[in-house]
């Protein structure tokens, strides 16, 4: 669940105008790599029905997908050679301004579910609609932490996992320390906290351990629009994918969203995520391997 | 080789007034935790020989050390909360601004060289000065690379292995991609660039790999001062102790790296590492392994 949008980006390398976008569509793309989705958003009468076709194809279950009279919302941004920082030059919300979730009934005992960034209060409301999900995991932004911080407390102390820019969880918990942002988040009552770095990968924080994966180092970042999107995609795929939420499933997890995050931003759009292949996915996710594991005499 | 220093600073977490500090201190502490260490630098006739004390206990061999006449080498500095960044207050070279390291001569004979941030062309000297070292690690900083950038680049070629901050890997090869910064200075001749990356940890790049470590995540930061020059003692000092610089040693060697880093930054001055254990160095190679590793299907 998440925003389904037409995005114009300009980076050093290049720009779209009205390219497929949106939280939804990055995670649902690199999702689909592993697993069956089903998708729930909202898109204006203006949606272009070739993007509806292309998820589609990807095996993307659109029942979820409402239709609503107007616009769809719209994004427009910049990146300069610092890639990690997101200028937004226009926010246009159009129907999304409206958007009330609503599962439709097959939707409701799934059971991995993935509530992107958007208003803690309709997040809850997923929650609520959902039968006993395995695996509920949380997405937000720093506009709810300082806008809406009592009904995002609410939604995180019922989610299973949160992910955070590590920007936003110092925000939220008020707190220089990743290490003690990520305590008091998992006080509040999630079993895991799951820290975005962008090009510096990620961390998973648990009551028991934690965990680090690089960023996978690619040879070329065009956009990196989708990115953590596209993290949460191979985190909760992978997981989908195997079944079962155990501590060694997370860690490997963890690896797969950073792996399809770094095909995500090699590219515009889902463009990128659209043509990989399962030899590439399994050639990055060993690389990871070799490029963070050590052994012999200590 | 490098600087010895009386180190004012302020964190958010305290502060300490002319407390032994700078970059051949630093790392020579850490790096006697694994292996004896010769010392070459420079004080001046006013410094406390209660330093020189700590240091000949820590087994550091001061016979490379000048006493000149005139005042020690001072630095002032503030941290704010972000840790990463030092706000330098003041700076007095004193007599370290006519330093000419001499190696005694039994230091010639060294295996194992790190040459610490000072200008290119007192580090070529000193290079030339040694015989046939296993391996000559370079540091350096902004103000060689925009004030000096012809005899930076020509020391080099020369060095084994190069240490930069992230920023200044990116300044000195003019690129904002890491991977690509690493190649392009790897071109020159080194055959390892070792990037440090401060709270998040370091990689290592050499013609056939890469390889990244996190830091290993402190409860408590108080002073970061001479994390980077700690993180060249554990890295050098442990492949003095490996006594080769193959492939396996030097992963683990930035791991022992980042893990003197983590103790350096728990206290002011050399405090911390003053008191580490062989156990507590274990402990936390250990732990970053459990931090970093996965298995299992894929």
């Amino acid at each position: 669940m998440g925003s389904v949008a037409l995005d114009t980006v300009e980076t050093p390398f290049g720009q779209v105008k009205e390219a497929l976008g949106g939280s939804a569509v990055y995670f649902s793309a690199a999702a689909s790599v592993y697993h069956p989705v089903s998708l729930v958003g909202v898109v204006g009468d203006d949606f272009p029905v070739v993007h509806l076709e292309l998820l589609r194809r990807r095996g993307i279950d659109l029942g979820g997908l409402e239709v609503a009279r107007g616009r769809t919302f719209r994004w427009a941004g910049r990146y300069d050679h610092d890639l990690n920082v997101a200028h937004t030059l226009d926010t246009q919300l159009n129907v999304f301004a409206d958007f009330r979730p609503q599962l439709p009934a097959e939707y409701q005992s799934a059971e991995f579910a993935f509530l992107a960034n958007i208003d803690p209060e309709l997040q809850l409301d997923v929650l609520r609609q959902m039968q006993a999900p395995k695996l509920s995991v949380l997405d937000s932004m720093n506009y709810w932490i300082e806008n809406k911080r009592q009904a995002l407390t609410k939604v995180i102390s019922r989610a299973d996992a949160v992910l955070l820019n590590e920007g936003e969880a110092r925000e939220y918990a008020g707190t220089y320390s990743l290490l003690g942002a990520a305590r008091a988040i998992l006080a509040l009552g999630p079993k895991a906290v799951v820290v975005k770095k962008g090009e510096y990968g990620a961390a998973l924080f648990t009551a028991e351990e934690c965990f680090f994966v690089p960023a996978y180092p690619c040879e070329m970042v065009k956009d990196p629009t989708g990115a953590g999107d596209s993290f949460a995609g191979g985190f909760v795929g992978y997981l989908a994918k195997a079944g079962e939420v155990t501590p060694g499933n997370i860690k490997r997890a963890l690896v797969h969203g950073t792996v399809m995050a770094s095909f995500t931003v090699e590219d515009f759009s889902i463009n990128r995520l659209c043509s990989v292949t399962w030899p590439e996915v399994e050639e990055r996710y060993q690389a990871i391997k070799r490029f963070t594991h050590f052994d012999g005499p200590f």
